[in-house]
């Protein structure tokens, strides 16, 4: 491979470009994670963090990625047995419901298309069916990062209320958080997913679990064996800015600088910045004669646009040629969409620059494969971009 | 509290001082961990760790702190209410143990006085009553960073082989890795459970299993409920240098410049380095007038040194006062030894002059804080470490 | 000013986009100049930085920026009223001429209309009238950052000797070393001048002086008066790695990065890639409707493309828009040219994707500021490069 | 060499060891130095860097090292044939007396015995006996840093006054500056000579110029060629924030650290820790047997002490024990002094602990190399720091 100059362009959606100002932060000698200084930092991490989130709840912040906070969802609000309903939004969707069932739960799949978000309708009509109140949970995936659909919670947390279920809801927002417009408490959301490495702009390696009242008194009673994602036990040290275990130091270095980052620039912004760069990708996808994966316009996501390729084509020799020749990395299909799908990773630190790079990167990437594309796609975004300021 | 000039000397036993090249490696953009930039980089660091181990076996990376592949090793191995035999050594034997405890477990505590080691001799004694086999696992830290007492693992390898039990054989180096002689395979240990913030110089957020083929087997019919810690999910692929959740790619950045450190220096004089730093520090104890700790020469840690401090001095009051006057994080008593000890961490990313600084710091914070002690530890260790270069 | 997210484009000709690799290498303890560290680490840059140059002639490296070069280049060659030719390629040729005066050398500048490079014939025409060789050296900026315009310094070369006039030769190649294809001993330059904060991608701070032995010989009689500057003071020190007072270090980290990235990409590649960039670009601009300033085509700069803005169009109420909205910089208008043209830097650590998103914020600014343009820059630009890989 | 672990100790009187904070604030990418971004970070440095020198008039910056800044002072007040009276206090004054003497000056030395500071009466006589002014400027070194001897500056501009003479008063300070006590206004200097690496805590690579209205007014006649030197187009752009040829940008980002840091200590408190630390320093050179070369208590300095080695000890060779063993570099000793002193550099970013340490290396170091000493330097360092926090 020949020596790349420049950046890269790790238009994946998620891990994201970590922005210099976060990576200066991380670099810093590790400090004691039980003294003053520490206890400092620790207080306003847990305390900005909320913010995030929209939550006056205790988020707990675990040194763990993404896939960790799923499991700490389960494990400390349910019991061996229990039923829980996950809707199948797509590949993601499909990875927490088997990581449930390997903790002993039984999940009940209600079924998608992998272009669509979790219906309300299904959700309330399967709630309203459940008499005893067999189910305990409902999981959705708020982001599905694989299919780059949104499901729309608001109408889900509905939904629930109007079947009248007593389930706790918990959703996943690792693709969403800091990139989509989210509201824990608003919202009604039980226990909410999040990960470090996607709109928060850090690398991987911290993942979040905002709880509600409703789940802490669930915990109570959960009986799945638990320890390290213990929320209590995190609850109770975290009050004053310290953690039971040593937490991962240096990524709190780096929280503390994208709290900072996203509070200075405001959520609102943030979120009206991803929508307006999801809208430009769009139009550029369809410029090009292409299809965009999601299917219901009230889903689309604002992190991310799956992006179907013509039959014939490989997404992943396609993704091969933008990688070699333009040093780009884009996500590939997932599960069933293996071949089928490049995903364009449109968030966390990000502007129309970075934007227009990429799909030109897209662009020159499906002409060089070979790809019977029209062009422009770039000019129908720039036209976007230029008229929607 | 003024500003503090020059660096801060963050002698607790670990986190330990992260050198400038590891956060230096840290510091880089992430990359995407589906692509080939990552797979070099996974097989690299799944390779060069297990050199640290010494062990032929896979070592398996979690993003997670130490705590989280305590709760590995276990839910890997053991069903509910499996017996095992833990050695009562300090404090963290203790949270070790109450992990278990906490997993559903029976744990059973082998008493100590927290200045010894785990006792080959009961070992035996107590695995040779259990005809049965009741006993599924003995559980020993091999450095307990509470007291600063190495326990003589080899020992209790042979131990357990001459009361002819099949117990696996979990040994926690999270202190010594790095820093203490240590052999997984040579020394039969079944798992051993390791973390990045200590002799591997890194951050805090990595941690390790190196685990044995009987481990695995056992593994095939542990039933405790596991995901996140599964070692087969993660050995599957890891063999093509990728991982099955997202792993935390920044500190994977830092453990490869860790080992190339580690291995440029040479793993033997890295624990001829320890050795003596942790020599010279006992001999300025004694030249003070003070205790070191552990009671055993044979089992003095090469990591940190604890010092028991005179009645009615307050340990954690002397350690203020150092913290504030000279800017030097020390380690505090744990659980019974709560102001009885304060502990000086003198492993990782260290040398001769770091030591004298840091000696130097507790002798003059003995004296300015009125502890009764003889000058001289300083000029002590001094003698040592010329005389033995 | 809102606060902006992502990545800053840095499209001025210089500084150029610094590199992390370089960044991280300067980011690194300053080491003791008289060291033996130092010594390898000296011995390295400058033998390095001759492949640069393309000369086995000395290097001198200052610690000063690009016009202490200049300055350098003027007093260890020449006497006060010394009689310098110099072209009048724009503003540059224009301060190096200023500098020249206030030294009190007596600069007689060949008249140009900024949009053309030296001429040859003019030069020999001049050093053929000047039959006393009263004319000591000739003065030539490669690339003229001011106007996109780079002049063929072998055919000058081949004037000089046409003329057989003994003046030495003096070629300033800031904005062109290591973008553009420059020859030290192969072209008979006596002093090249260059800077590290173009193609040489670190920030500024460090500027040379190639050396050759004729140059080396009109030092020993020069008279203008000289102490930091002096080239033999350097050169006696430099052969052991070391310089007479104390190095910029911690630039010459950098440098040593600089020059391995600059050697693994290849300096063939390097200016092949400079060449592609800028054709791109001029295309970019023709789309648009715009004229480039370089009026001829042998003499287009790989570094940098002027732009010609319409009547009555502000270039910097352009550069402030494009500012503002997209969070770039361009270079501004300099001297006669303030307010006429922008500059579009495509130099230095940069790729196909990068400019393409300088082109699309080009683009997007005249559209923004009302600059009556076509749209299709970026796409011209694409067609090309898909074209030409 | 075997591989060294932990920090490197550059006790070296400068360049000193580069706080974390200041390199992380040069580790940024260069921006635009005609922005608007540059424009508020140049006068903010430019107003804050006259704090640090206690003065009300302008401060040029160079993107240079010391002897240019040196090389400016000169050039920017005098004319060709001009007579300096120097002071001979070590090396840097004879080196400084060279360059002005390359330049086209009549320097004229006050012999000195490198032991002592300048002779305000010798200095007093001999302007005295200049009725005819012909001496355009006096100039001295404050801390000498080849010697360890602070010159007394208010006393020297008393005995310039008692003279009667015009002479200006130059100054360098690039040892002392911002690690002993220096006020520009109060004393009296006219130009003031400073530089990024001691105090500063910055690398190599800006030095400074502080200038009074009488040197400002002498400028205007000064007849010797400058340019890049110049002082007035300097204070012409610098009101805006900016500058007329290419800064140091990355360096001034470091700047602007390093000011904030001095002031949160508070220039007192620095000056403070200083003498503090020199005082522990010569107490423990004493507690060797050894001599400091300083011989006059009132002219210590308090950025670095210089040591005699007893009669048959090679200083350097000892210097290269201390460097190989214990990873520390100490000063040489310069000119005449080549080999019979070494240099303990104890300026800048410091404290208790890194002083301990040093001291503990060049005690350890003595003693490895069979130097002839008594033990105890250490202990009665840290007698002294205990007993005056």
């Amino acid at each position: 491979m020949p020596a790349h100059s420049g950046r890269h362009f790790l238009q994946i959606p998620g891990p994201t470009n970590v922005p210099d100002r976060i990576l200066r932060a991380i670099d810093h000698p590790t400090i004691d994670h039980r003294g003053p200084d520490f206890g400092r930092l620790g207080a306003k991490v847990l305390d900005g963090v909320k913010g995030i989130f929209r939550t006056a709840s205790p988020v707990v912040i675990y040194p763990a990625s993404g896939t960790g906070a799923w499991e700490a969802a389960l494990v400390n609000t349910l019991s061996p047995g229990d039923r829980v309903l996950m809707a199948e939004t797509g590949h993601f969707a499909s990875l927490w419901r088997e990581l449930a069932a390997r903790l002993g739960l039984e999940p009940e799949f209600l079924p998608g298309d992998w272009r669509h978000g979790a219906d309300p309708a299904a959700i309330e009509a399967r709630l309203a069916e459940d008499r005893e109140h067999a189910i305990k949970a409902v999981c959705v995936v708020h982001n599905e990062t694989s299919t780059g659909v949104a499901s729309r919670i608001p109408e889900i947390r509905a939904a629930i209320d109007r079947a009248g279920h007593p389930a706790l809801f918990l959703v996943d927002t690792i693709s969403s958080l800091g990139s989509i417009d989210y509201r824990h408490d608003e919202w009604g959301v039980d226990v909410t997913v999040g990960g470090s490495q996607k709109g928060l702009m850090l690398p991987p390696g911290l993942s979040f679990n905002a709880v509600s009242d409703k789940a802490r008194a669930a915990a109570k009673s959960a009986r799945l064996p638990r320890s390290y994602w213990d929320w209590e036990s995190m609850i109770a040290v975290n009050g004053t800015g310290y953690f039971p275990y040593t937490p991962a130091t240096n990524l709190l270095f780096g929280l503390d600088a994208a709290i900072d980052m996203l509070m200075e620039e405001g959520l609102d912004n943030v979120f009206a910045r991803h929508d307006r760069h999801a809208e430009a990708t769009r139009r550029a996808v369809r410029a090009w004669g292409l299809e965009v994966l999601a299917a219901d316009a009230r889903e689309y996501s604002s992190s991310l646009t799956a992006v179907l390729v013509p039959d014939g084509v490989d997404a992943d020799a396609l993704r091969g040629t933008i990688l070699e020749r333009f040093d780009m990395s884009l996500g590939n299909g997932l599960g069933r969409l293996k071949g089928k799908v490049f995903r364009i990773g449109h968030l966390g630190s990000f502007n129309d620059l970075m934007l227009c790079a990429t799909l030109s990167g897209v662009e020159m990437g499906l002409v060089t494969h070979g790809v019977p594309v029209e062009r422009g796609g770039v000019q129908a975004a720039m036209e976007y971009l230029t008229g929607n300021a």
